[in-house]
Order: C-alpha cells, then structure tokens, then sequence
C-alpha cells in the first residue's frame, strides 16, 4: 500500500474539512506529514489543488490555522495542500542543531551531500510524490494545479513553476527568498544539501531559472516593507524583478508599505491571492 | 502612571493593526497581557469596542492568530480587545498545577479564597479596569461596548453581560459554558475559586444569572455537535436556553451540525457574529 494515509486529525470548516494526514515517503525514505483543505465543492466534483510551501521553523499546521485561507478555497473550490517543510527524527545528528538547516528548513532541494540525500528529497517529494498521492486519494483534477509559498516556501513554489512550466498553472508568492545563491540562509542551506560548487546551486534558484524558463502566465508576489529579512537582504525581490524584466516574464511584484513577515501580512493579502489562482484554476 | 502600557509587538494587518501589551494591573495585582485589533477607522474617529474573552489554556494570542476576526473588524471597524485568560507567574504554588485551574484558566470571576483572590480578579479586571484602560489610552467610543468569547471565554461573555446590562450593546459566544455550577469544570473552578458554598456560585453562573436580570437584546450563541465537550456534559446549551425560555430572554442558539469545539469552527461563524455585533455596535 504505498498510497496508505494516515489520517491524524480532522475539522469542519467553512462546510469543508481540515484533515491533518501522514504517510510514509518513498522519496524522502521517512514519514511525512501534510495537511488538507477540501472545499465543500469536493463532494460533488473533481476541484483544483492549489499547493502551499511553508517557510523556516514551519510545520503544515501554521499556515492551516493562521492564514485564513480556507474561507477563500471554499468559495472558489480549491482544494489546498500544505506539506510538512522536512522530514522529522530521520535521525541525522545535525538534523535539530539548527533552526535554519535541518528539520524545517528543508529548503525544497533534493539534496545530494551525506547525511542529508538519503532523506531530504523535498523537491521530488513536492513536485512528484505528493501530487501523485493527492490524485490517488481524493476526488480532483490534476490538470487544475497550483502553487504558492511564504518566504523560504515562496522560494519553493517559485522553483518549481519555474522547474515545471506545465504542470502548475499558476505561481505566487509572500515575501519569497528570490535568490537564494546570494543570502545567507540560501548559501547556508544549498552549501549542506548540494555542496560547494555554486554552479549546482542555479537549478534551485529562482532569479537563475528564469534566465532559460519563463512562464505563460505572470507571477504575483507581495513584499511587506517593513518585513526585517528585506533589509537583511535575505529576500532579494529585486534581483527577481530585474531577472524578470530581461526575459520579459511578466511579474506583480507588489511592496505592501508596512507590512512585516509574519502571517498577519499573509492573511491580509490572501483574497488577492486567490483571485489570482482563480482566474488559472477555476475556469 | 497607572495606565502606563508597554508596547511588545504590532503588525500591520488588514489596514490596521494588531498591537500585544502588557501593563501592570490594579486589580490582579500582577502583570496582565492583552492583545487589541485596531481599525483603519481608528485613525480618524472613535470607534466602537468588541472584547473577546478566550477558553481554557489560551493566552491573548490563540484567537488573535487563528480567528480570522482583523478582516471584519476592518470592515465594520471596530475594535478588538482581547485579554489574557488569568494572571501569570503570580507565585501561587498551585497555579501551573493543572491546565483547567490557575493560569490560563481565570475563569472570569474575582476569587475569594486564599490563596487565589489576590490575583485572579478577573472579572473585575476585564469588565473595569481593562475597558478604562482602553478608554484612555485608545480613540473608542465607549458608549458603544460589545463582548463575545469561547468556552471558558463564552461564560465569561454571558456573565459580564448579565451582570452589566447597559454597559454590553451585545453578547455572542462559541461553544460556552453555560452553566458552570452544574458542569465538572466549572465545579473545580468555582470550588478554587469561591469556595464550597454553591450559594456563592450563583452570582457567575449566566443559567442563574439570566433568572433575575435579562438583556434587551437577543443573546447568539453557536454550538457544534461535535464538540467533545458538548457530550461530555461541560458546555450544557440546553440548560441555559431553558433559562432564558423561562424568562422570555430572546436568544439564538444555533447547534452547527458536525462542528468540533476548535478555531476551525470559530473562524467559520465569525462572519455571523460580526454582523450580529455590528447591528448593535456600529448604528
């Protein structure tokens, strides 16, 4: 039964449900954890699947209770889909020494360096395995999929549109690390999972894949300016924007004056987010 | 200074913001947290004030994060005040004894016996000295004062409403205990808390309360009937709407069908118990 979920918790909500499941990955060699959001639509209908990476220190619980989100996919019909941001207890020693490396801070790479490749296959688990698992376990349509993220989860949902120009329809992000190569916890992160060589690091950097994969739809990305990580030049939007611009990829990079990282900005700005999705998802 | 607040994070959200203080308190006599929503609005006019009282174990932050209440509140605005649920680090030995007593879990009364009564004044605190602290430190209206919580915080709602019929506009609640003297939590609280004299209890008990002082508008309650603690005899809904048919208090209790006793069922009914505060708030 490699499909088997285990179901852990479930709510009502906005005449949907909120189940909270785990599984045993093929990929990432561990259990992993996900949760869902399945629209009252779903009883009746195949429903689009809009995808959610978290950000560092995250589990799939924070965006499920803190973002408001399930209000807007239930009037749309989207299905969400939020996974865990690592694997948990693999048992690699540096797995807890960290908050930015490790459990957490998966970083949406499939890692190549030991101790971490054997189980830190996030890309190929959000972008392969999980969809797969989705088709197989719920009533949806896998042609209607999308996806979004928060700061280090921002970056994942880029790198992969970028890295599957076809399989989503529809890309977006909060306050998105642009360009990991060039910040710290990118050059922290990528030096553990792929190495040194930095000419590796370009396959999951957003601001590089851009350069030689446009998308034929325009991403949206809200930017708080008073988020600190800005002014540590851990997000790097610019570098995106100016990336962008020279391949002609239309970008709605938009600066919310005031707003911060945290889920507040998030939840403000989530209805203009699902308006977007929609108008790929829901025709 | 007795009202001097100290600032200890604020977030820009929907428009307005969300602000965590502490400040010493003149009535716990201890440090007491509360968090406030404040409107766009805010910044032009005196704006109407709804407290939210929160249930057993929570802090200010619990509904602040998972509620979804800053997206109505910026539609109406309207304030948001909410209180943490007792004292903290009072000293008292016994006071992180056990989850449903002590901190966390102040239950909205002013305790008599020792060695509670120095510091769990809560109902005093939240229906006093709180509203004066916001009057003069916040541009409200004060005329108009609408309270609403869950479970713990849902008591606490109705009591503060019953015993101050002109000072609440309104009064819903989530899921509430509605008759503490006859349900297991409110038996080990109120014991704690006031004494063995169940005479004594009358006095926080809104089933009781609701005999001798009716509100002149209708009472909103949600319930889900898949609350555990519906089954297990804590909530006790029908009790209270006996009560209030005995009387003749208008009251609209709605069991929502399937819904558990979580965030997920509160942030679900928000909208309803926005529109309802808001008849009474914002005329």
């Amino acid at each position: 039964m490699p499909n088997s979920l285990k179901l852990k918790s479930q709510h009502l909500c906005f005449g949907g449900t909120v189940a909270y499941y785990s599984h045993q990955s093929s990929t990432c060699h561990s259990e992993m954890n996900f949760a869902v959001y399945l629209p009252p639509q779903a009883q009746t209908q195949a429903v689009p699947i809009l995808y959610y990476l978290s950000g560092l220190t995250c589990s799939e619980e924070n965006f499920t209770v803190k973002a408001g989100a399930q209000r807007y996919a239930a009037e749309y019909g989207i299905m969400l889909v939020i996974p865990d941001t690592s694997p948990r207890q693999t048992g690699i020693p540096e797995e807890e020494a960290s908050w930015d490396l490790g459990s957490g801070a998966g970083f949406y790479v499939d890692a190549t360096i030991a101790p971490w490749q054997q189980y830190y296959q996030m890309y190929s688990y959000v972008t392969k395995e999980l969809p797969a698992l989705i088709a197989a376990n719920f009533t949806v349509n896998i042609h209607k999929q999308g996806i979004f993220g928060h700061s280090m989860g921002g970056h994942g949902a880029l790198i992969c549109a970028l890295k599957n120009p076809t399989q989503y329809l529809s890309v977006s992000a909060f306050a998105p690390i642009c360009a990991p190569r060039s910040c710290p916890w990118g050059e922290k992160a990528f030096t553990a999972y792929l190495g040194t060589d930095r000419e590796q690091w370009r396959a999951y950097d957003a601001s590089e894949l851009i350069k030689t994969q446009q998308l034929n739809y325009p991403i949206l990305i809200d930017q708080g300016t008073a988020d600190p990580f800005l002014k540590q030049q851990q997000l790097l939007p610019e570098v995106f924007e100016s990336a962008c611009q020279q391949v002609g990829q239309p970008l709605q990079l938009r600066y919310q004056e005031g707003y911060d990282h945290s889920y507040f900005t998030i939840a403000t700005f989530m209805a203009d987010h699902f308006r977007y999705h929609s108008t790929y998802l829901c025709q």
